[in-house]
């Protein structure tokens, strides 16, 4: 079985990928989770089918099971939700060793791995994702938590898995949109990290879209092993470094924020504000024309958006990202291409280049 | 100024010992967190004057700060008030550098550490405790948390200060009965860590309960560096070598529960315990009568209760400590002696044993 190792010291995991093994999750929990002799599994609507045959190898590999299944969609990640699954801990007697065993998209991954960050000051957690985005970014890296009534993901804990499982059969069911979604985040791990990548991902697109197995495997697998490459140098946010993976979210956020409810999926707003960012970078003069022309196509053969919607009044869109997390005292700050493969944080940049890119079709 | 120093690598903080300089904290804060510029101060309505003078303190070192007072007493340690304390947090457009400052006993640093915890995935925390439990306890050590309406402290997270401003002035306007059930804590240290420290205990108890100032310093300092020890060598209570500190505990659970609300407060049951894990100790055969006798003079003479109540059903306390956390699998474990200063755990203590000790006067 093909797998990635992410090196975090003590709290080292690996990320198995595999195709159509549903009764391998047992086995890889039991070496992943070797103390542990329960798990609550979580997963929503959409994946409650998933999370039964995960259920059941747990099962037969000697763990004692409960499950909670929760309304799908970003509502969910709420402090009420999550009280509930304190309940359910609770209900099965959980002790340090009860592991969580999230199978599900970015929404129950973040929420199942809160609940495990915070429940008797931290419970081991099993990441199985079954969306493009969970399996390529948020099973990888730590980051969990729950939205505050006024602000996304504002409540949280860093809190590694003890492994993540990955078999891209899960994706089967997935619809298009949300499949698509993802490999914006696929696209963006080549621009910033791995032109060889980048390359491939242009080669291969048929069968990537196509959902080939063993193109699957590659691609998820690259992905977590960039993304694990950039966690391993910054696990907690601290040194900048990992403000790389930020590239084209800053436009994302404010499309995502002046869009509202109904807009965008995530997925969408961040290859739009990949788009930007490229341009950004060629009038700022970091760049030439050929990157931002790759992307914008592989972009497009992908059936993501690649401007700002016309609707979208551009001073909102300025205002959210001059208040944007990543903006230091108010500045417009961007990770910006300096060449395929390669970004750096911007601080500098006019906010009349910002609204001319904004402004482009 | 006296301080422990606690050692955590990256971690690591400082414990500043002081009496009458509430104009201290502010300096101590800038020096503890250069680069926060805002805090929310959180204090209960027992300490709500207190905070106003630390408030003004922090603003005149360059703070900008906001305030919640929220309601005296256990029931506090909620989700409830956790998301009060979020609301607060955005209402001042908290980031990652602004600082929450807990100004109150164990209740309002398990609460105001825990918002600390999780709000932007970390803020740094600088604890002011006002209790002599939460000086000698719960402000050292990184654990923070609330309770689930089915149990204590189920809901928590490990996260150390950036610092701890200790005034012993502040316990001026303690109740005698709070500040006589932190004295317990100190007794255990000595039992279970420091002989010396134990015989300064029997030394000065008289200008102890006096609360004579540099008395006060040097028993809650070295009370603090005693915890600090523990927990700078099982931070995340992993190796087991943390449990030392639940010597009485696991009693004294049992006290605690069965006796419900309105019964002990937490010291006074682990004065209960601590004397009942002399005696089982003694009864197991592992010391002579000499500690216990020590251990119940001294408790006595801080007017901590000695034994458990004789309307408490044997049966009941039973059932508790068998589902006690410490017990693997419904076995009884203790934390016993085996000399003034020195404990072990024991998971071989028969039942009857226990009852001996438990109906003992
Ligand atoms: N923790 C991190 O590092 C990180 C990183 C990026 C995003 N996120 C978070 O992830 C969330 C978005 O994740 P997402 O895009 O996976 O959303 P999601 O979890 O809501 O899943 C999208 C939709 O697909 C459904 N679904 C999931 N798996 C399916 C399957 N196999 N078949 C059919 N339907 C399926 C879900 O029920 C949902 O309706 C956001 O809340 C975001 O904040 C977290
Ligand atoms: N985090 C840890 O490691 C740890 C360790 C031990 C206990 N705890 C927790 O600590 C809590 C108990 O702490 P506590 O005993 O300090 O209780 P507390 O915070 O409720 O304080 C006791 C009472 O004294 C009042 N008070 C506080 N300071 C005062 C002052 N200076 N003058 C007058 N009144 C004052 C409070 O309002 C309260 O009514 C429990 O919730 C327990 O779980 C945590
Ligand atoms: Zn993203
Ligand atoms: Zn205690």
């Amino acid at each position: 079985m093909e797998s990635v190792h992410v090196r975090l010291g003590p709290r080292s995991y690996e990320i198995a990928l595999t195709t159509a093994q549903p009764a391998g999750v047992g086995p890889f929990a039991r070496r992943a989770l070797p103390a542990s002799t329960a798990a609550l599994v979580v997963s929503d609507a959409n994946t409650a089918s998933l999370a039964n045959d995960v259920e059941a190898t747990l099962r037969a590999n000697g763990f004692r099971t409960a499950s909670v299944t929760v309304p799908a969609g970003e509502g969910t990640k709420s402090l009420a939700e999550l009280s509930n699954l304190y309940d359910a801990l609770y209900a099965m007697t959980a002790d340090r060793r009860t592991a969580v065993v999230a199978v599900g998209g970015g929404v129950v991954g973040d929420l199942g791995g809160f609940a495990a960050a915070t429940y008797n000051r931290g419970l081991p957690l099993l990441m199985v994702p079954t969306t493009m985005l969970a399996m390529v970014d948020s099973s990888v890296g730590g980051k969990t938590g729950v939205n505050h009534p006024k602000g996304k993901n504002l409540i949280g804990a860093f809190h590694q898995p003890a492994g993540v499982w990955i078999d891209t059969a899960f994706l089967d069911t997935l619809p298009d949109r949300e499949f698509r979604s993802g490999l914006a985040e696929v696209v963006k791990y080549g621009v910033i990290l791995d032109e060889p990548f980048f390359d491939d991902l242009e080669a291969n697109a048929g069968d990537l879209l196509a959902r080939e197995p063993a193109t699957l495997r590659h691609v998820v697998g690259r992905s977590c092993r960039l993304k694990a490459d950039v966690v391993e140098k910054d696990e907690r946010e601290e040194t900048g470094l990992r403000a790389v993976l930020n590239y084209g979210h800053t436009f994302a956020h404010a499309f995502e924020t002046v869009g509202g409810y109904g807009g965008w999926l995530h997925g969408e707003a961040v290859a739009a504000g990949m788009v930007c960012a490229a341009r950004l970078a060629e009038r700022h003069g970091l760049i030439g024309p050929v990157l931002g022309q790759r992307q914008l196509a592989l972009l497009t053969k992908f059936g993501l958006p690649t401007a700002s919607k016309p609707e979208w009044p551009m001073d909102e869109l300025i205002a959210v990202m001059r208040r944007d997390k990543k903006a230091a005292g108010g500045n417009l700050r961007f990770i910006l291409p300096t060449r395929l493969g390669e970004v750096r944080l911007f601080d500098d940049v006019p906010e009349a280049l910002v609204r001319d890119v904004l402004a482009a079709p």
